[in-house]
């Protein structure tokens, strides 16, 4: 039974000259904007000279807290920790979570139906798309969106509607919060199809947190529409200046409607560990799980010990009150040098990102860009020009809207300033030097 | 314009009544096998008494070497492997990968094209299928299979076909080589719709080490029918008794078809790790890499630099060679109970599973097994019955067939012997008590 037919090495010997059949095998992602060169294949390291200041990814250049990375060794010392964790998440730190997080959500938090632990943020988002997404269902983002948010959403089968954010930031101190929804806007963009929409806050790149009455607009349409809310609120122990940050389940009725994304990279310094959150209904949790599941299984262990003993201390020790004021200031030192310098800029309320208005640097039209560059928006040749002669990088804010609305981001240039105070007054001396290329 | 227009408030007070529109928000999951009781969510800790030796799930009880948990804890303590990684993997890990791997695939491997990491081996199968499977695409598994096979490919659009292994282990030593491919039966289950084939080699559950001819047999017709290959081989350091392992990327022809898919868990004792690769040419892992963009962007940072320590130094501490003696022991501390018993086996070439021949355990029909296995094969009352009665935990085998196939199975238990030797000692005192239950 094992053996082979004539038949078929016959036909195989007919096939063998020919290698026609081999390559390429069909791949769904070729082709289209999955596979284009994105911004960040552009903006980096590889590209850029070696000593500009990269003020465009959005990674530390600080560690973890050590309290933090010891209980991470002390999982790696054990037997238990190393080995596959329960896909929900490791019990430890479902119930540090639960701690942590339930004032906040105003509720008892179930840590068997209500928490879920992920590979990330973005691999939970990706797979609340993965169980809740059919076929043509659409997703409402507002623009500029966190880039992933495309493609996760287009990878399951969904349709992204764009609705931007426009900014009213003409004043003469702008701040994020003078990036505003449209409401007209944001009602007529949601058709029969409207299956979810995505609200980030604090908002990357914007740094915008979004107002109470704001949200509240936004959970009369989620509910008159009956969507499912993806509250990505990764950035939520990054609010300045004494801001309320609220959190979209809080708002009454959309708890059963709303997925709220957490990550442990954001909070503690450790974006390379991929632990992640979810919070949210039994309804929508348990779907998700399944599919997490399927997709990595389980989340790393050893990590997740340490993102536990992290929420279980970080009251006590009083970290996020004091990583708050760490973060203002280090937004304070790179804005500083754009008051100097006069630029306009949206005065961040949260995250780690501050918009840069580019529209007075003035680069030379016969500039040597890249290839890449070559037909991108003006912020694109902004961002490479800034990069190249002052040394410092940034990200083209028009990558993160549709191409229909690329205008409106055009004017901005995301700068992250999740750096040490060192690094960011390094870039400050370096960015004064665009003095003389304003108009 | 962020003010809200009378009419959406009238409409939402229309609706603020009526909760029926909320939940259910349809979930793709809900219903089908995704979301029935799996085997893991019978035989485990919670259903099974606190005392039951647990030989169903295949996780160690033993940590991994502390020379690669010490190269963990080393990147704990810096800066850069705390944060982001290339999608692509870290730069060491690649290069570890390459040294440690192209002899074995008989070509040197080129670090930027031929090699992705994923967080575990499970999530680089699933990116395979996101990146490659179109609606109605079929892929062939042989069972029994991978239970994670079946959804990864379905949430992708795929249609799974199955084509079984036969247990040809009627004779007095049967062997884990004695299950077969019918090859008519393969041939015959390849439809113009065919776009994949799954080759699990070394194989779980039933720890066969699939023979060059038989390879061969199926290089042949991945090549007449253009398939695409996932050669799922993370058991490929655990080989028994000098037995060949056959990579089938080295196969005449088969390197530009296949992809080889490989996991830090299984070779460093680390399932909890989520470090896995996969090894292809360019043509699969481009696309595959745009999908683990998007599912999990990257892996988690510190554990690729320990996996990477493991890698370079492997070979100067023998350390493969011994794990393997380890498994071996491991394997016959077990099996001598069954062979004490007078109990069939399928004796394994590979992997750390033995599948028990339970056909001659005689348990009460009147036993009060639970609800959740009434209904179901022969073989999960026999793995409760087991459990319950002997204290040690199996897995059915008749889980990892189609409905159509599930017979072939029954008559199975599979037993992990990932656990240190004291333990499967213990376990196979137990397992003499199965002798009052043998007819």
């Amino acid at each position: 039974m094992s053996s082979i037919s004539p038949t078929l090495i016959q036909s195989k010997g007919n096939l063998s000259d020919d290698r026609s059949n081999i390559i390429p095998f069909s791949s769904r992602l070729h082709g289209g904007r999955a596979l284009a060169l994105d911004v960040w294949s552009i903006y980096n390291a590889v590209n850029l000279p070696a000593d500009c200041i990269n003020l465009g990814q959005g990674y530390m250049n600080f560690p973890p807290p050590k309290w933090v990375t010891d209980a991470g060794d002390e999982a790696l010392k054990s037997i238990l920790p190393n080995h596959y964790s329960h896909p929900k998440g490791r019990i430890r730190l479902r119930n540090a979570i639960k701690n942590f997080y339930q004032n906040s959500f105003n509720r008892e938090l179930d840590v068997e139906t209500e928490i879920i632990v992920t590979s990330g943020a973005n691999q939970g988002q990706y797979s609340v798309f993965t169980a809740f997404l059919e076929h043509g269902d659409e997703v409402i983002m507002f623009e500029p969106f966190f880039d992933q948010y495309l493609p996760s959403v287009t990878f399951n089968g969904g349709t992204p509607v764009y609705v931007p954010l426009h900014p009213h930031t003409d004043g003469p101190k702008p701040s994020s919060g003078d990036w505003k929804i449209d409401f007209d806007e944001l009602r007529r963009s949601i058709t029969p199809k409207a299956k979810m929409i995505i609200i980030n806050t604090p908002h990357n790149p914007v740094g915008k947190v979004f107002t109470r009455e704001e949200l509240e607009n936004i959970a009369l349409l989620a509910e008159e529409f009956n969507l499912l809310v993806m509250a990505d609120e990764v950035y939520d122990c990054l609010v300045f200046d004494g801001k309320e940050h609220v959190r979209f389940a809080t708002l009454p009725g959309m708890w059963d409607r709303t997925v709220t994304v957490l990550s442990a990279g954001k909070a503690f310094a450790a974006t390379g560990w991929r632990v992640g959150w979810l919070i949210g209904p039994p309804s929508i949790i348990g779907p998700t799980l399944a599919a997490c599941t399927r997709i990595v299984f389980c989340s790393n262990s050893p990590l997740q010990e340490a993102a536990a003993a992290g929420l279980e201390q970080a009251a006590q020790r009083g970290f996020f009150e004091n990583q708050v004021k760490e973060y203002q200031e280090r937004r304070d030192v790179l804005i500083s040098t754009f008051d100097q310098l006069g630029l306009k800029y949206s005065h961040p309320e949260g995250s780690y990102f501050v918009l840069l208005d580019i529209s007075r640097v003035n680069f030379p039209k016969d500039y040597p860009f890249p290839p890449t560059i070559q037909g991108r928006g003006r912020d694109f040749k902004a961002c490479w020009f800034i990069a190249l002669e002052i040394g410092v990088s940034s990200i083209p804010v028009s990558e993160f809207y549709c191409d229909d609305h690329r205008g409106i981001g055009e004017n901005f240039a995301r700068f992250a300033f999740c750096k040490d105070v060192e690094t960011l007054r390094q870039a400050g001396e370096r960015l004064k030097g665009l003095a003389k290329y304003l108009v």
